[in-house]
Order: structure tokens, then sequence, then C-alpha cells
């Protein structure tokens, strides 16, 4: 029996999904081999690569001044990947909103002079910070932003206002809702969360911001590397980029980004209304700033956290336990977990409050 | 209907292996959950991301002073990760032997003096050349050779004899003989020929050897960083490690890389007597270094090789082009490669030598 997973990432996949990669898992289209022995220079992988990436354009609409790459490595390697490629005078601005935009930060360090220019750690990551034109360094080589908070269940409402190339980890929040690529330097997004099984990483970047990297940047985290070779510089992960490719496919199918979206929004404000309906639980991030992937709560207290987990696994309803820096439970809500999920949480959620009340 | 798949990487997995992983691909033992979709922090990960690093350790039988690790990036981004670990005076010694070695030697020039000690490109690489103590720099950091070189399809007879560290590319013979772990400094392996599916990379190192990253080092490339983490530092390639470890269980249960050594040393002679029995097909290599992965093979002509790969692949034995650099055909007979494939091949080659002499 398939349950509902709240997991962070790795992620819930479409049920379908994961049984349309399992058919014929031995026998890929005929072809006598699994998409996990074919080699990457055949035919049948280079569809399936080249289908992966015209979907990502079709689906992000990214324009063409724009290349789409798959790498390995995660975000985290991207923390690093991204001052090797862009740093051009030294220098990148910095907004500082979790945990993983404060690793960004960090890693970037080794490579220039990064500067925080806006952080909420102040209040424990729950608001994002406001900046203006003003804020940023003329000269920087471009702003960094976490869009989605993963952990703290925080989410930029609108781009920081820059006259500099915005790049944004959007690992979780990728495909999540309409945006326009153009207002962007450059998109990084481990796909663990709404893309793909873990082991691919999804970079967008506009190509004029090519050709600056560092006489230190391995070849393997320079962009044009993979630029220039279609993704296929070595052997990339090709079941994951698969199954990417699956999942895209059906994205599409169902009216792609905006009707995701949607539905989106709507599983969102189910659980948001609930918790803000009841004193039991609690979302401590201003209501502006609430990402609609990542939902943190609790109950009032450490012992009823520890109830609900155990309690709500018992029943089908797992990975909600939220990160350590948080405490309570987090539901990630991303593409994949269906609207009946949330009600089943909801449902829990309200059957839990009653009892312990 | 599966083929004999001679591919040199992306490879050919056990049939067994491949429909295990099939086998309730949405609900792996109960969780309600694929293994592409469970977080890496799970106990259901934990318990396969342990067991596939004690497989290793003990098929290869790693003694305790290494450490074992799981990583992205394929062999491409050890050519550099490498370097960045280990430089600690600055200098390394190269053995050049084919293609990735080249690439290795070329990616390891960005972070110091790094020195060619030996090469075979004087003969197309279809030799190991030979070192003694006397060729290596008494102040280098350690020696670089790519043990089985893929592409050309030689394996070094014996390692160097030297006092340096000896670092090892074995994408292409990982675990396909038995070797002493405690002769080298460090192996690295792309996991997709003899491990996995492509988008994990075996490292063991001699744990005396870490510490010395160069300051430029990202964090990410750092050995440290996954050897203290149990390779769970970041999201893993949780699919095709998963993979790996059932591809390991089953090399395991056959009687390790003892039987699996036996099993390849057959195959191997069976298609280089056959190839040596008659004009019509030629492997250049000198006999002392043949690999016993990779078989490089030419027809009279260019037209017959055509042909032959156009014939074999009918016949279900595919992916038998060889490497642009070396022309003809190529027969991967990695791990996973039945004896009865190999038959197969032979058989098809004497039928084909027949209609076209």
């Amino acid at each position: 029996m398939r349950v509902f997973n709240f997991s962070a990432g790795p992620s819930t996949l479409p049920t379908e999904v994961i049984e349309l990669a399992g058919q014929n898992i031995a026998d890929y289209k005929g072809s006598g081999m699994s998409v996990m022995e074919m080699s990457h220079r055949s035919k049948w992988y280079d569809e399936i690569n080249n289908e992966c990436l015209a979907l990502v354009r079709e689906l992000m609409n990214v324009p063409d001044d724009y290349a789409i790459i798959l790498v390995q490595g995660g975000a985290s390697t991207q923390f690093e990947a991204v001052p090797l490629n862009l740093l051009k005078n030294g220098k990148a601005d910095y907004i500082v909103t979790g945990n993983f935009a404060k690793k960004a930060f960090k890693e970037a360090g080794k490579y220039g002079d990064i500067k925080t220019v806006a952080s909420s750690e102040d209040k424990k990551f729950t608001y994002i910070p406001r900046t203006t034109r003003e804020d940023f360094r003329p000269d920087a080589d471009y702003v960094h932003i976490t869009e989605n908070n993963t952990i703290f269940g925080t989410k930029f409402p609108a781009l920081p206002d820059t006259h500099l190339p915005i790049v944004s980890d959007m690992s979780s929040c990728i495909m999540s809702e309409e945006i326009d690529v153009s207002k962007y330097g450059l998109i990084y997004a481990g796909a663990q969360k709404n893309l793909a099984p873990a082991g691919v990483t999804l970079v967008i970047v506009r190509k004029d911001l090519l050709g600056n990297e560092m006489p230190i940047c391995p070849t393997m985290l320079k962009y044009r590397t993979q630029v220039d070779n279609n993704s296929l510089y070595n052997t990339p992960p090709c079941w994951a980029i698969y199954v990417m490719m699956l999942n895209l496919r059906r994205l599409k199918d169902m009216g792609g980004v905006k009707a995701i979206e949607e539905i989106n929004r709507r599983k969102a404000k189910m659980l948001y209304d609930y918790i803000d309906s009841t004193p039991f639980y609690t979302n401590s991030v201003d209501k502006e700033y609430r990402s609609i992937m990542n939902v943190p709560f609790v109950a009032p207290t450490d012992e009823l956290n520890a109830k609900f987990i155990k309690e709500a696994e018992a029943e089908g309803l797992v990975s909600l336990k939220g990160h350590k820096l948080v405490g309570g439970m987090r539901a990630s809500i991303y593409n994949a977990m269906p609207v009946e999920g949330v009600e089943a949480l909801i449902d829990f959620m309200k059957r839990f409050e009653k009892a312990n009340s």
C-alpha cells in the first residue's frame, strides 16, 4: 500500500511515473536493455536526454538565450559552481534566508568577496528580508537567493529589485508555479523534490554569463563543459534523467506548470487555513512569506509533536518530522503530493487535536 | 527479449538485479515508497547505504585504515578531486596509458606541478610502459595510473614499483579480479561498468592521505566531507546506490571477486584465443597488457567493420562499435556479461568470417 510521503527530499513521485519506470524495466522500448544499462551515446538515451531538456524549456518557457544543462552533485555542488563560474569582478551579494542560503554564502566565500546584504537569521529565518536596489554593490557579479527555504517554510514573495543578475536556488520550488525565467541570471535545482529521483541537478543559465570561469574552476563544475556537450560531456545519471523525463511528460499532460500551480496553491491554502483556524497548531512564518511547498507546524508540546509523528505514520502519513533546526512537524507538499494526501493529513490533524486538547 | 550488450559503459547489469530492482518498485519492503522517493535520512535508506559500503569492504577486503565513500560526478570529477585532495608538496607523477589517463593528467595540471613519467602514446596506447622506482620524483605526492584502459583494451600487468602512494582509476576493472587494496593509496571508479547504473562513483582512500586538501578545494569534492558523514553529507544518488547494493549482494552470493575473476579470465581467454587463431580479426595490444574487460578488434577493412557491427546488432549482439579513437569493434565483457554472451559473439564472429573471407 502506498503511503502519503511528506519527505522534504528525496520526495514523493507520482505513482504512475514510478510504475511506468518499472514497466519493462529490463527491456526499454524493445532495445533489449534497461535504461540503466544503455550507452549514453545510444540513440535511445539521446532521445531521453533531448526530450528531458526540451520539456524543461517548454514547461518553464525558457528563452533561447538561456542554456539548460543537467549535472551531478546536487545543489550543494552549485553552492561552489556558481561563484567559480560567475565571479568576474570577484564580488557577489547574498541574501541569507535559511540554512542552505548560509551554506551557499559560506562556500562562495572561498572564492571571492562575498557579502551578506540581508539576513533573516535575527528572527530564526521566519521571514524574507526586504531589500532595495541600493543595498547591492554596483560592481557585484550577482545576487544569490534561496527562493524557497525547505527547512523554514518561507519563500520570496517577489524577486529583489536589483540591477544585478539574480542567481536562485530553486531546489524546493522548481516548477511549482509559473515564473519569468528572463528575470533571472541563473537558476539551479537539485531534482529530488519536484523533478526526479536524487542524482541529477538542473541548471538554467543566461548564456552571456558564461565564459567567466575562474582558472581554478574544475572542468566538471564549469557550466560550459556541459553546455557545449548537450549535458553529455561524461556519463550522465541516465536513470534519474529518464524518470525526470517521465515526470515532466506527465506534468505537460496535466496542463503544465500553470495547472500544477493552481493545485499547489489549493493544497497550501487548505493546510494553512486549517492551521490558522486553531490555536492547537502553530506555523510561525509571516503570512506573506509562507512557502507553498514546505509547511512547518508545531503542536503545543514536544511530547505532542512526537506523538503526532508516530501516530500519523501508523496511518500512512510519513516523513512528517520537522528538521532538527526547527523541530515539530513539516509537511512537504511538492507537485507530486496529491490533494487527497493533504486532505488525509488535515483529517488526521483534526482528530489528533480533538484527542489531545 | 534481452540482448547481449557489449557497451563500454553504462554497461550490462545482471538481468536478475534489474528485475529485483523493478519488483515492488513503488513499495520498498512495505515502506509504501519507492527507493527513488524515500528520505536519505530514513531507516530504509540508511540500511541500503550501510550494506552497500559494507559489501565493498568485504568483497574487496578493504583494510580498516582505508575509508570507503560514494560520491557523484563520475571518474571525470575524480580527475580533479584527486589533486585537490592529495597535493601536499604540489607535485604528482602520471603514467599516461590512454585517453582518460591523458585527461586526468591534463586536469591535474591546473593544480600543481604534474609530470608524465611514462607514456605509451608513441604506439597508440597499445602497451603499458615499464617504469622503475627511479622514474618517480622522490617528493611527488602520488603516482596516478589508469589501471584498465577502456578505449584501448590494455591493463597494467602489475602495479608500478614505487615508494609513492598509487592512485588508480579502476573504473573499468573494479571488482573484476582480486587485488591487494593495501598496495594503493587511493582507488576510484565510476560505477557504471562493473558496479551499478551511472550516477555513483566509488572512492577508497587510505585515511592517512586525508587532510591535505588545497584551500580552493570545493567542499563537495573534498573526500573528508563524505568520509566524516558516511557518504550522507548531502542527498546521495539513492537509486543508483540501491542497485549497486543489489548487484554486490549477487556478487557475494556467487562467490565474490575470486569467483567472478575466474569467469572473467575464462571469457577473455575464449575471445582472445579465437581472435589470435585467425588472421581475419586483429587485436593489436601486446599480449601481456591485454585487458580482460575490454577487447578491441578489427576485421580486414572498414567496410567489413561496419557490416560486422550492423549484422551483429541484428542478432542481438549490441554496442560493439569501437571507440572513434580506435575504430573497428570493441567487446566490453564486464562482470555482468555472461559466458553465453561471449560464446554467442564468437559464434557470430566465426560465421561472419566464413561469409566474408
